[in-house]
């Protein structure tokens, strides 16, 4: 089964807003087998948008169409449905009341102009959409079929899981499995990885039974091998998949901090909870971002305490306890320092464990010895205490993600070395 | 001048990763007058590579092509560029000694695979990388250019700032004008936007001289208002830019908070900055977000103290002095608690302003009074302590987003009121 995604927007084609939407459907569709040929990006423009869905109907079996659902004028797509599929606009009441309780909720009289998401292709089945004001519709054409859904990305989200590949996985009659694992690293640059993976002819594959492929994936300071298989049938396609896997992890190890799309952070939250250790942070260069990550995992407060940013070398004594001694002597970008605050935020509120930040996220305050991209990492626990330096780019934002990363590497490595 | 651009990746056709690249160039692009027809996502596949860079060049002026150009077995570009351009590769030996210098900087040894990174085509101008080990390349044919980049993001970002746009500036000779103007809203819906500005046949226009579109673009509870103009001369687009825009402004008023790509925590920072004052936070359900933000803006440091983040209730009472007493009675989410959390950070280390947020980031944690989304942000300078309720989504991270924001929202509208 073959699907054409359309994105419809002049926010895309002179790339204000980035097309987020393509990729999470192309990697929904991959997942339950259907193969997406091409991804088109169109203005908000009628003649446009229904050429395009009339050559996407050509090609492919399904047609994905996001965005122009929304209220404003400059969304058409409804009115080009309408026109493609030869069927009048009627008022529908269920997503009437579906739009007046979600204002409801929030408390807030509903405008006007949002009836105008009620009026819809007499034609088009509704696919419900819980979580914002315009549905998804279904249209069919000559045993085809058409979604379209709003363009603002949690609305797609919902109603491609809720609706579209529910719909799909029924219809997919698709010959061949495929299959994809990714593994997470971090820490070690692509081409170290390469090379420490080594020869991967013994990895990859291609008979007729089965293509293996083997991809790395370099991003924001962390590499992904990613594994995709594609065979005859789903036995042989999880066989060869899993031998792949082994393979790579017996040779990339304790890089691969994750073999699903689970964060760092959650990793390492679960390692904190296996352990029954309490955190709390102690910030500086990475300005809450170290947090931020923890308490983006629901359930965090088990393990999280409480972080502290002191971006002053007045906060660093009165809540970390660092010493003015030390900040004169070494400065507050310092193995030191970097020790003493995260021994700081340990006994701050009596955490098992604390880790610190100190560092020059630039794109000043460098010095002489000590350059942008500069960053101590603390840890200290009962036993131990200590911190490790690395040097990352030139870049401010950049590095306080790296840097933030980072932390939590070192945390999970040493809760990793511990015992559970 | 018309252009393609060609994203090379299987990590982009199943959606692993996504085109953030497509976009940026578009806007570059579109920015400089150059018009994207079209954008190819391809798997990493020789003949599909070299089809799509054959057919680009059939029906645009410039191709420009992203990835596949890292050290590893998947990134085929280089091979696929030699053989279209029938050039052989050699040894370049300034983009070798450039790959060199980018490890002795992080003080780790070169892997031997990054040679392959200096194996160039003959006939192809080198763009210097300085920011990694990939060059930029430009290839000619016909009259016609094809650039091609590293998919890394802040790569392909400096050699498109540092070698694309500037060569192709040179040569543009459209007879047309386009501009653009985004007007960033928060803290309304897209409707209620869409309600305030009314009518807006006296905004949008399509004349022989010059065509004007409105657009409403809602994405992560911000609203913008997009206007572009496409005009005879530069001097006609400027006028109708600017009338446009003015008719915007008296309209949507207080809730633009930028006329630029001006991020809230930079425009914000400005009025802090303009009226000399310190700003501290405690954070609760952002969970640090709030002080990640504002310590995105270098030179934060000269208006951000410090920020405490309070998961726990012990820690609102030892860091912030909230008092056990309002804890009881009202409970942690409270108007009462924003209040005294926002007053403890303002006196913690001597701020001007302090800000705060306790909330239910979600999913779980709803009482029957307090659903998920709920927020209290407090305030509190010198004459005034206020906290104010927010209901927002059921979604963790969209939550902590919203508000982080909100709270940045507050402060940015108390500063506005007051006199600089």
């Amino acid at each position: 089964m073959k699907a054409v995604i359309i994105s419809i927007g002049d926010e895309l084609v002179i790339g204000q807003v980035i097309n987020t939407n393509a990729s999470f459907l192309s990697k929904s569709l991959f997942s339950i087998g259907v193969s997406v040929d091409r991804v088109v990006t169109v203005p908000d423009d009628e003649s446009t948008i229904i050429k395009e869905i009339h050559s996407a109907f050509k090609t492919s079996d399904v047609v994905v169409v996001t965005g122009g659902l929304g209220p404003t004028h400059d969304d058409i797509t409804i009115h080009c449905l309408a026109k493609f599929f030869k069927s009048r606009l009627v008022l529908n009441h269920d997503v009437l009341r579906n739009v007046k309780s979600l204002y409801r909720r929030r408390k807030i009289k509903m405008p006007e102009t949002n009836i105008r998401q009620a009026m819809l292709p007499e034609a088009a089945e509704i696919l419900r959409n819980k979580v914002g004001t315009a549905p998804g519709l279904l249209l069919r054409k000559n045993g085809k079929i058409l979604v379209s859904m709003p363009g603002v990305p949690h609305e797609m989200v919902y109603i491609t899981n809720k609706h579209l590949l529910p719909l799909l996985k029924k219809e997919v009659k698709s010959g061949r499995t495929l299959k994809e694992k990714t593994l997470h690293t971090i820490g070690i640059s692509e081409s170290m990885l390469s090379k420490r993976i080594g020869n991967i002819d013994d990895i990859i594959k291609s008979t007729k039974k089965a293509v293996v492929k083997l991809a790395f994936l370099p991003a924001n300071f962390e590499v992904r091998l990613r594994v995709t298989v594609d065979a005859v049938n789903p036995k042989t396609a999880d066989r060869e998949l899993k031998l792949a896997v082994k393979k790579l992890i017996s040779r990339a190890g304790r890089f691969i901090y994750s073999y699903s799309e689970e964060q760092l952070e959650e990793v390492t939250g679960k390692l904190l909870r296996e352990r029954k250790l309490k955190l709390s942070a102690a910030e500086s260069c990475t300005g809450g971002l170290v947090s931020s990550k923890i308490t983006n995992v629901s359930g965090s407060s088990e393990y999280f305490l409480d972080g502290i940013i002191t971006y002053t070398n007045e906060a660093k004594i009165k809540f970390l306890g660092v010493r003015k001694d030390t900040l004169k002597k070494y400065g507050a970008v310092s193995e030191q320092t970097a020790m003493e605050m995260a021994e700081g935020a340990r006994k701050s509120l009596g955490a098992d464990i604390g880790i610190s930040t100190t560092g020059i996220a630039g794109p000043t305050g460098a010095t002489k010895t000590k350059p942008v991209g500069l960053v101590w990492i603390g840890y200290s626990d009962k036993d131990i205490t200590f911190a490790k330096e690395f040097i990352f780019t030139k870049d401010r934002l950049r590095n306080k993600e790296v840097m933030a990363k980072m932390a939590l590497e070192v945390l999970r490595r040493k809760l990793l070395a511990m015992s559970n």
